[in-house]
């Protein structure tokens, strides 16, 4: 299966050309709008990348490639913006080189060249950030760019049942790391939206967010150690369930973005296969209802797999429901014991809090050995492949945006309003509409959720980029001012610096840029995320 | 109640001179050994203190004394080595002045003095350091040392009932903070055996470890936000239940032990007061099964709140069992829930693993409105009081030792042996003989224990710093080439140095290097612990 170079995946898979043409007239009728026509994705013929402004010493060739299809597929993520802008054709700055580095002695390098050389060294999992994450676009100060990828980097290398623990490379993809582990009767248990198309080490270097909607949220917390190769050496920071020396290493390279050193591999604290599970949907006349369930939920120390709230719309884009009510989607899932108390007083929260639970929409039960996930398993691959959809609502010149963040309960019903309200307006403003926005929780805390935001809003043909660019903006301006963090798991990159320059504090930005200082003295590695880029003279 | 200058606590706290005595007869008997002489605990007009080396400025005359008592209080942590110094007259590195300030404009006139004139600043809680954390001997290259003791900021200044968190003072010590927030029916929880004389400031310093067995092992995971005052300005982060915006400011904060800042105030995520309660305690006939079925109930997903195994001595010592079993203790609560199902799996899960256990020694509770803690009350209690005992054994002359670690399961037998044989094999070397080393779990993972090791040693007089340094260093190198930490919640201070300079990447000692520098160039903050001293010149 071939990478498709402008937008998500693989060819051949997603919507055919004539179910985007019948989502189009879904769209259109839904939003009162003429026919929307779908742009004909681009071909590589039709591409005239810029050549490449480097090339590669001898002792490298054999790993890097100027081929011009890897090169394109290496230019964005997969933001909207990205999406568009190579439906458009737009790839003026693709990367000069791809590397594909073989093990950490080929990162190793790569890095040297790149500092000697000056060369912006642009670390690559599964490129699906949404944040101009890997972009290659780094201004004139540096001679060139590489992108570096690592699916090559795609093994787990060493397994310990006893602690329930795999060292694992950061260049495999999901799927394949849930391969090798599936004979070990393991799972990580991480599923990012991304899942398919994106790495172990993106997924470290990101902070992703996955499957647990309470407790284990991010990855953060399933590292054991990490190892990344820096432009000044090797970092490996030892195997420990839990420690107490200093200010933790890991947490340092935990969300570093590329920044700081390529992650190359982490052992990783893994799952048994769940066995047990159980399941139950709470209706709410209201969101804010819905809310207070989740909250008490999220407080009562049960530990739900699964408490994702959806507002009435997003319900209904789901399919999950269309009677117009809020739902509550609780889930537990256990590899050691039936669930019956866990699922029962999560039923019984959710009805105290006017939750409305049909006795026939609990479910609990005990998958036979080899079986699969079912119904779970369904839903996920469905949540997967939603990327292909909007790939497609973007050729309809459809601008589809998200933007995601955390806050404390008290600050949340502002937040939702202000939020949605600057959205709505800022597209109105632009000429942007119609345009809808939805609201889910994607994970709760006992003291706040992660409200996860999703913008459909019908582009004016030529201003998509800019009335994009202008919704974009008043969203991350309405997280930043009602308390929230401008990413809860989408990461930072180069689009969310304004609003994560005002977030953090100043200090740490400085203290963060002495270590980056320190560890790459070129500033060579991934210029522009989380830091203005600081080349070497 | 005034605070003893040379030990643990408040005068006229922990053993009498009888029961004293009568603990020497007991260790006595059962060393062998002839009759212990216990040192007479020293009198302030015996000390003869250095003269303060410095004088505050006529700004900081006010929050600053130079009274002997605090000087000497604040001379040393509680470490076995700090105390027997102060038993034995040793306070040849006092601080020159003892800080108290009302707020963080103090700190921060404290600190920009401190940075002008080259004095060390040696931030303080409740000075309960095991590892050298607070100790005021930083060479000649400062000009003075003065000890910042944060007692006066002791106030819940916010309290956010929606969310369950509250912004605290950094020098409120436990009991107090409990206090405050009682009558919101709120509590942080966190108990670690220093909670009476110990200060939220400094457990957020050290990465304390508190009351939970499992899951939230550390005070780390309980905070929201942290504002520190370092001498290039303030650091504040943001409120946030949870974010993937870069790497977290608050972890690098956490474990700082006052090198990077001294923390002023927290927004801390609280529980709400328990309320059903379950608890079992299964005996094993060896130590590693006890570690087995541990581990099954870590790995199990159902988080119980105590988790402890104690193996035969520790079970004898504590008075839980003195029939040569191990114990494994296990403990259930909840606010919200009965947990009938959660110790019924427990239990059948320890029996699984050759735990035995007594029907009727599984009880489950349910606390009525109002009621005190009961038992788990009073073992709390026992337990927070046992350092006064220690300091009664010292004054014995018994050399009386603990060190902490956790490693991955699979290392585990190996490091429990060799750490045992290491320790043992060094009183002997030393003379330090009898010696008995226990070993209990005070946490556990998924994915490994964190054993805790107490070392009780007769010691040759007027040789006993010099033969705990043996047996501290054939601990510290038995715990590092085992694949464990230094310490899992005891901090490193300058004790720990060697073994955690072993033990920490040696690039990310380079980042954290260049963050201190960044914020305190002046280099005066706890000058040697972590990094280090490294004054401006």
């Amino acid at each position: 299966m071939k990478r498709r170079f402008w937008g998500w995946g693989v060819e051949g898979a997603g919507p055919t050309r004539e179910q985007q043409a019948k989502l189009g007239r879904t769209i259109a009728s839904r939003f009162g709008a003429g026919e929307l026509t779908a742009v004909e994705p681009p071909t590589m013929p039709e591409l005239d990348l810029r050549a490449p402004r480097v090339e590669p010493p001898a002792t490298l060739a054999s790993i890097c490639t100027a081929d011009p299809e890897e090169r394109a597929g290496h230019t964005y993520g997969k933001s909207f913006r990205d999406v568009w802008r190579a439906l458009h054709r737009d790839f003026s700055n693709p990367p000069d080189l791809v590397a594909l580095p073989h093990n950490e002695h080929d990162v190793t390098a790569l890095l040297d060249w790149c500092t000697d050389a000056r060369i912006a060294a642009i670390p690559y999992g599964g490129g699906s950030s949404v944040v101009g994450g890997v972009e290659c676009d780094v201004g004139d100060a540096y001679r060139g760019t590489v992108s570096i990828d690592m699916r090559h980097l795609d093994r787990v290398l060493e397994i310990d049942r006893q602690s329930r623990a795999a060292r694992i490379q950061a260049g495999v993809y999901g799927p394949a790391l849930e391969d090798q582990l599936r004979p070990h009767d393991l799972t990580l248990r991480h599923f990012p939206q991304s899942f398919e198309f994106s790495t172990l080490g993106g997924w470290l270097a990101t902070r992703s967010g996955g499957h647990y909607a309470t407790l284990h949220t991010h990855i953060d917390d399933f590292v054991e150690s990490i190892t990344a190769v820096t432009p000044t050496g090797t970092w490996e920071s030892r195997r420990l369930p839990g420690s107490g020396a200093g200010p933790s290493p890991d947490r340092m390279l935990l969300g570093s973005e590329g920044t700081l050193g390529v992650i190359t591999e982490a052992w990783m604290r893994l799952q048994d296969r769940p066995r047990f599970r159980a399941s139950a949907s709470a209706r709410f006349t209201s969101f804010e209802q819905g809310a207070d369930a989740a909250r008490a939920l999220a407080q009562s120390g049960l530990h739900p797999t699964n408490c994702r709230l959806l507002d009435p719309t997003e319900a209904m884009i789901t399919g999950t429901d269309d009677r117009g009510d809020s739902i509550l989607l609780i889930a537990f899932e256990s590899a050691d014991h039936p669930l019956d108390a866990w699922i029962s007083r999560a039923v019984e929260c959710a009805r105290d809090h006017n939750g409305s639970i049909r006795d026939d929409a609990i479910h609990t039960s005990e998958a036979r050995e080899g079986a699969r996930e079912g119904a779970a398993g369904n839903w996920r691959n469905a949540f997967v492949r939603a990327p292909y959809t909007r790939d497609a609502i973007v050729g309809l010149g459809v601008i589809s945006e998200t933007f995601e963040t955390a806050c404390t309960w008290d600050r949340f019903p502002d937040l939702h309003r202000s939020a949605t309200e600057a959205v709505l307006d800022a597209a109105k403003r632009v000429g942007a509409e119609p345009a809808v926005v939805t609201c889910r929780f994607t994970h709760v805390y006992p003291d706040g959720p992660a409200p996860y935001f999703t913008v459909l809003a019908l582009g004016t043909d030529g201003r998509q980029l800019e009335q994009w660019a202008a919704i974009k903006s008043a969203a991350g301006d309405a997280l930043i001012h009602n308390g929230g963090t401008i990413t809860h798991h989408h990461a930072v990159g180069r689009d969310h610096r304004p609003w994560y320059d005002q977030q953090r504090p100043e200090l740490f930005a400085r203290a963060l840029r002495a270590a980056k200082t320190t560890l790459d003295p070129a500033g060579v590695l991934n210029p522009g995320v989380l830091l203005d880029p600081r080349p070497s003279p």
